[in-house]
């Protein structure tokens, strides 16, 4: 037998790969509040619609390009259905661009912190990528993307893990003097921040594309559906290389039936959304330091007691929340908004470990 | 505004995307022989299965490594849980394959024909690719890997769209000597092929992958879940480069469940590969050249009309097969073999448009 070479590429060999929010086992009955996942479930209609489909018809392949659901989003959202690309996550959508839209050579950036899974995937891709390192504030500044303008940009809006909110008018500000193509990824918008979408910019702008999952504010997590806007030649690219049939069957029918019960997303949204500030502001009382966040979470630090300390102090109290060790961020811990009683455990979790 | 470049990376601009089979509207009751989809449809057990699964924990993310499909995939199959891979479709396998494992600089080969999405995703990544010119009865001759070995080579056990089978000491005897990966793609070893699988291979040959999925003798193409087999070292490089919640819940749920129904596997693949044999003899009494296929399918042509006058014919009567355009195959048509009935069917047809 001949010797055989090393087959994984080295940029493959040696990446950090992305690290998902840990998954308890059910039977601990941890209050998983950790992976922004949404409390109030998907809309009644879209099991009524998924228990609809669950029969011998699984056995044929999904429509190839989820051609009910780009019609549904295209309506719903008011564009031209050749302005929409689903796919299996938004985490699908993001891979694709790096396939379709980065030549050798080329450099992508985003801001320092936000969603890990972009530099996950430009170090797949072996990309190299530049941090656009916040203030202290946390606030993404779009005129820190113009001034070494690269091939492709990413920016998180509302940001995660902070949760802060950018205006649609400095996007487009920012768009007007941008070379390169702008990734908006609106996976948490609807918790308050659907105003400053960049979906209007779409058809002005031939270098915008913006993200939206059904995972958030759709309470999908479990059927990986992401779905992007853009002018129709960024769609046409990224329909070549995305996989062939990348949407399963019930997967298309649950994110149309979603969208069939916009208004039940909008309802738990704004429950989400006015806990959340109550949340805040219960927080702020005993003393923690927070970021403004329009996300279905808080970012959220205390002068009294370390990020972790209180990490793992709620874990004991089986309740879970993210702490990054990442530099910068290992100060905050991210605590997504569950149901009011939900919240209310955590608040008084929080007090009795403080005291 | 600034002159906007072309985002789009050249190779994607130039290529030609993957061509589904054609999906005709459910409401024109086309007979669908077009795609291998099994007509026996999902193991009961998987449908239950999927009925208790549809509740509100759709909200929470799918397990990201899908670790209980994982196990019961080892448990099944005899491996170590650390040589499974799971994934949405192997279409999503053989796209982190190019990703993984396939530097710059390297080449990619494989049969022609074969399974065009191996040319497609070698497009996609942007990797030269080299055909092996089958002969004139369209075996695949292992030896060809050999003359000129690459880093990464596939080939298709049975092949798509001819349906011949090689062993698996034709396939152990090229891996004792081929020093890049060989990707071994068993889509539709179930139909009678199976003990001709590489999978018993993994342990003794390190640049060994062995691809396998639920669409096929599993009746799943709806659900989107493929599957591999590979040493630890191949597994853990595939595992850094798949998407981090690739397989949505309900997807491993039904993967899950069809292995549990093994018996109901194998007793419709028994079915599909008899009235294979059955259907093929019928087509060779009235003068059709056939490769021995050992797939659900067969590939065949007439001297007497034309392969694409054979596919229209059978169109106006509402029977849909597969013709490919490309050279060589376009003389042939692909046949999926759905029930006894639908088979005594189109041959019916046939005789109807040969008289």
């Amino acid at each position: 037998m001949p010797a055989f070479k090393e087959f994984t590429k080295e940029n493959v060999a040696r990446l950090d790969p992305y690290v998902p929010g840990f998954q308890p086992d059910p039977n601990d009955h941890v209050l998983k509040l950790n992976a922004n996942e949404n409390a109030y479930g998907p809309s009644p209609r879209v099991l009524e619609a998924l228990r609809s489909h669950i029969n011998g018809d699984l056995r044929l392949y999904p429509n190839s390009k989820a051609i009910d659901l780009r019609l549904k989003v295209a309506e719903v959202y008011g564009v031209k259905k050749d302005q929409v690309i689903c796919a299996n996550g938004s985490d699908e959508i993001i891979s694709m661009i790096f396939r379709t839209f980065v030549p050798d050579g080329e450099v992508v950036q985003f801001t320092y912190p936000t969603y890990t899974y972009y530099k996950t995937q430009a170090d797949i891709y072996d990309v190299p990528y530049r941090y656009l390192e916040t203030g202290d504030d946390f606030l993404v500044d779009m005129d820190a993307y113009l001034e070494n303008p690269t091939h492709l940009s990413f920016v998180s809006n509302p940001n995660s893990p902070t949760g802060t909110l950018l205006s649609a008018a400095s996007i487009e500000d920012c768009l007007k003097k941008y070379p390169g193509l702008l990734v908006v990824d609106e996976a948490y918008i609807d918790f308050g921040g659907a105003k400053e979408s960049a979906i209007p910019l779409i058809d002005k702008y031939p270098n915008l594309l913006v993200l939206r999952t059904f995972s958030k504010s759709f309470a999908l997590c479990g059927m990986r559906v992401g779905y992007a806007f853009g002018q129709s030649h960024l769609i046409a690219a990224l329909d070549k290389t995305k996989d062939s049939y990348n949407i399963a069957h019930l997967n298309q029918i649950a994110a149309i039936a979603a969208l069939d019960d916009y208004e039940y997303m909008l309802s738990s949204a704004r429950k989400i959304a006015e806990d959340r500030e109550w949340f805040a502001s219960e927080l702020a009382k005993i003393g923690f330091t927070l970021l403004p966040s329009l996300g279905n979470y808080v970012f959220v630090k205390h002068p009294k007691m370390e990020a972790e300390t209180i990490y793992q102090n709620l874990l004991e109290r089986r309740i879970l929340v993210r702490f990054f060790s990442q530099r910068r961020v290992s100060e905050y811990i991210r605590i997504s908004i569950g149901t009011h009683d939900e919240m209310e455990r955590v608040l008084a979790a929080i007090k009795e470990l403080l005291a």
